[in-house]
């Protein structure tokens, strides 16, 4: 029997027809993303179904990450559509340097209170995102964690998966001393890196226009492209790498230093003033174990197929080549 | 050139050698969840694939979710493991509910500060639950925020993926009335409400003994039983479902309000003595549309199948009967 001093869920902070509401909104942008691929769902099923039954020998690829400590400068220059932009690049590229092709993505959104304009712009830059590279939004969960989530703030991550045919599936272990490493421009530090660039901006009391600042929160960029169109130029790349936290000597030294190979880099100065502005107060050695250092997305191609690579996607340049020295040596020229 | 004025990576909080030594103790949790499927990673690789060659009509089924503001009383009373299986149940049982198995899941874990004993806890709680289920821990994110995230407080979220062949694909579009609902119990709360049963402990100034907290935070039962007693029994389900925040009205009513279904409930009281501390503070009605009332999984099934799904997992008891009404009722006998 209900009674006036009985707790409901709304005192409690958690409104469920507010959360029910926005999951009405969410729905017209959702729709965005099933124009080429389409869920598999029967009506009132608990988790999203995708049919794979056109691949011969299906290779499901799948990774999870977030946006980490760049949320804090995204919320508070009111960039909500990078936030999601981040989130989506931060995990479709992952699955994109396999050689499969995205198929569905999902989001977790921990807020203290639903504010559904806000959800609706994050969830908007998603599906710009998602939309451009053919991948689903396939649900997500917004959790409403009142007093658990400090005022303000919002707990993004994100979670791709991808799929392809087994023959399609790239393989690191073919990469050999001679290979080519080609690189594609980044947007600025992507969503890596950005614990040392808070705080180098409040040591160093560093001011930023507006313009400046966004320009420093740029959306990680979506590499779908460069993929596609190594591809359609018949090139069947060594491996690809999405350049993240570790930068250069990681993401790439992973692919191959157990085996004893190495990558000599000779890599642009960084054209970015903005991006400048903080850089020059790192530690040179940190900064290229940290950042991107321009660099967002490497293909290692034989030498045969070195000159068309270079045709594919924009700005693609020759950033060094594989050797046997079981280090990843970057030098900025 | 490196200075000593200069900053770096770790002294903004974040330490990359940490973090790969915790990789590496996490590592052996992992293989555990290895025994019978396995990754079809070349080394190297930026994503976890996984190789579904061998079914004919593959479908793939996701979800996410996470443990929600249980977490700070997990926290709080040190039940780390189980929050670690509460992420996994959470997520698993989706998947499960469709008819498919559990192949892969990835968890996001947003830490102000990597703790190597604190999140090897969480791990082994949750590849406890994943061994049992046979689903590869494929990957996550352990995301260090200083600053973010408030000291003491982990953000968890999970995400699961699983495969069945299009034929095993539950449909809830074959719900008929006169179909039969089978209930078996739950822990306790599970991770749903906790917003309310914190609040009604906070104002009612409710005491527990440390004995009866570990039973109020009982982790979310996995239910991967119920399905395979009922396939093993020869029975297909109209549809299964994982009763979580919504209630058994939510929960039930989304597989067929919409097509003017209704289910008829009576439901015994629920025999938890902490629990119902909590419980009888909440209005009756908001308690309904908000906890599992002692149900944490439901199977429809056709009544020819009644009585051998009785026998299907422990403690199954019929709880009610479809019909025409399009609601959801529920009544406490």
């Amino acid at each position: 029997m209900s009674s006036s001093s009985a707790h409901t869920y709304k005192q409690a902070g958690v409104d469920i027809h507010e959360a029910a509401s926005l999951v009405d909104d969410i729905g017209v942008l959702v729709k965005r993303t099933q124009q080429k691929r389409k869920l598999a769902n029967p009506f009132g099923l608990f988790a999203a179904a995708y049919d794979l039954s056109a691949y011969k020998h299906p290779i499901i690829l799948t990774g999870c990450d977030g946006v980490g400590t760049k949320i804090e400068l995204l919320l508070k220059h009111d960039q909500l559509e990078a936030a999601g932009k981040d989130l989506v690049a931060m995990n479709v590229n992952d699955v994109l340097t396999t050689g499969a092709d995205p198929i569905m993505f999902l989001d977790y959104v921990g807020i203290p209170k639903i504010q559904k304009t806000q959800i609706t712009r994050i969830i908007a830059g998603m599906t710009e995102y998602l939309e451009a590279c053919n991948c689903i939004l396939a649900g997500g969960e917004t959790a409403e964690m009142p007093g658990m989530v400090p005022e303000g703030m919002v707990e993004l991550s994100g979670f791709a998966i991808g799929a392809c045919e087994k023959e399609d599936l790239l393989d690191p272990g073919t990469i050999a001393a001679g290979d080519v490493l080609i690189g594609w421009p980044s947007a600025g530090f992507h969503a890596n890196g950005f614990s040392l660039v808070r705080r180098i901006i409040e040591k160093e009391k560093l001011q930023f226009s507006e313009d400046e600042m966004r320009t420093l929160l740029l959306p990680t960029l979506l590499y779908h492209e460069q993929p596609a169109a190594l591809k359609a130029a018949g090139i069947r790349p060594r491996a690809m790498a999405h350049i993240t936290g570790g930068g250069l000597p990681e993401n790439l030294g992973r692919m191959f230093l157990k085996r004893g190979l190495g990558a000599n880099l000779r890599i642009p100065f960084w054209q970015n003033d903005v991006v400048q502005k903080v850089l020059r107060h790192a530690d040179p050695k940190d900064a290229i174990d940290t950042f991107n250092m321009g660099l967002g997305w490497v293909a290692i191609v034989s030498p045969a197929d070195a000159d068309k690579a270079l045709a594919c996607g924009q700005n693609a340049k020759i950033i060094g080549e594989m050797d046997t020295s079981a280090e990843v040596r970057v030098e900025i020229v």
